[in-house]
């Protein structure tokens, strides 16, 4: 059975479109009972070209969404911990960076894969909350929402792209499961409890991810990890130039991460001024 | 004391910082302390004109999420229940309807602000719920995260223009807490249990605000409800003309409320074919 019950008419019409289900898994495009639904609730996805003038192929982003990475951000840029808050923030992330190492060893390419499953969690989280607390108390965001929720939807593309270059075993895919169940629990609460803390810890894992991608980096440059060309969605994400390679792809990716330390240590010190976030603008499209 | 360490250097100027705190608490702009912030960071909330070349005022939108409503939309479209499933959507709606009516009778103003801090919620939970499966499954969300999350946005920006027209009063305000971690829940839960489901309720509720917003327009016309000039937000918002009034604003915001409704009801009818939403493109940007 159809679900184009159209107020009880056209019968018809939907005895024809019995028998969809589960057709036309990959992609979903070109499918003629999808285009049916598609114009009976007239929600159509917009199609849109690439500057070349060939057809945008990916519906996760559209081509305003790209941009071009900032490389010249300033990577040394430490928050130094003077309370006790910021000192039990970087303490653990550099605890959770042993077992890290001991995991992926020099295994870059898996352990950027794996990691930025982790890293798109605490922007997700941080905006629903904003989001539900926006609502619930009737004030405005400043942004802040949004500059979070971009965040996340940068990680996920980080992701994106390191699956192209990476495969999950099954292992990993498990091991996903089991660390986002507990991330995203202990992240949710931790955020209610001291965003202040919530994001200085951010800082700091960003202040790690910058480390390990300059790794990365050093192992590209003396050969251990080849340097194959860099995947299509990196190119129209970070509208590199054709022919980049993979190193071009952690180039701008270490870039991004940079500018999230940037933004969660000063989401920080907002919280640490005793004020709330949505008193100052948000850096809403900061790459 | 400053948050500003940098790395044990600049005592001096961390001296300085000292007894800022909540201090600035309208807007957070101009004051001298966070611009040293923002500038140490080099997080900066880029500065941007409306097209007359007045300053754009708003943080919690930019100018280029501003959109003009489409008007022409058919309000008058309804998914009529097949399944036993899309039936107990429509009575879980329908019966929600009653204490609705009963509780704001012919207040539509407070009705609309209050229902639009529930109308948010739905958006940012199947966002959330769609961003970490993509993360925890290495699976692309063919835009969806990003369709619902516009969609909460969307909805919240209706509550900021209602907050403007009617002030909320203290028991409105538990209430809307008291509702808000109810149905987050709840609708978090029947999320994973069903998103055909869950989008099909949205589908409804969407169908019964397009409904209450008709009323509202009929108040209004019979002058039962004053006809006050629209909020500086709304206009921003929507792009509408100068001297627009309430009623423009509750006319594109019923607009877009049916857009919402055609966009969960597609969504339930991909899930209601066995699909994933992520095999059918997401309606980016339908407004
Ligand atoms: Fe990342
Ligand atoms: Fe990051
Ligand atoms: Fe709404
Ligand atoms: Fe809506």
């Amino acid at each position: 059975r159809s679900t184009l019950a159209l107020g009880g008419e056209k019968e018809q019409q939907r005895e024809e479109n019995v028998q969809t289900t589960g057709a036309a898994a990959a992609g979903g495009s070109g499918n003629k009972d999808e285009k049916r639904i598609v114009s009976y609730w007239g929600v159509e996805a917009p199609k849109v070209n690439k500057d070349d003038g060939s057809e945008w192929k990916w519906n996760c982003f559209r081509p305003w969404e790209a941009y071009e990475a900032d490389l010249s951000i300033d990577l040394k840029k430490h928050h130094a911990p003077t309370t006790f808050s910021d000192k039990m923030a970087l303490w653990t992330v550099k605890s959770l960076r042993w077992p890290t190492d001991l995991f992926f060893q020099r295994r870059y390419g898996c352990r950027a894969m794996m990691l930025e499953t982790v890293a798109a969690v605490p922007g997700m989280v941080g905006g629903m909350l904003l989001h539900c607390k926006s609502l619930r108390r009737f004030e405005h965001s400043g942004g802040w929402i949004k500059a979070l929720l971009e965040e996340a939807e940068n990680e996920r593309m980080h992701l994106m792209t390191f699956m192209e270059v990476a495969k999950p075993k099954w292992y990993e895919r498990a091991l996903v499961f089991a660390v986002q169940g507990v991330f995203f629990n202990a992240y949710f609460l931790g955020y209610l409890i001291s965003p202040k803390f919530a994001h200085r810890m951010v800082g700091y894992l960003e202040e790690e991810a910058i480390h390990s991608y300059t790794e990365f980096l050093k192992e590209l440059d003396k050969g251990n990890i080849e340097n194959v060309p860099a995947p299509a969605i990196a190119t129209d994400y970070w509208r590199l130039p054709p022919n980049s390679t993979l190193k071009d792809v952690v180039l701008v990716v270490r870039a991004d991460e940079a500018h999230h330390r940037d933004v969660n240590h000063f989401a920080s010190d907002i919280h640490y001024q005793g004020r709330q976030l949505r008193e100052s603008p948000a850096p809403l499209g900061y790459h």
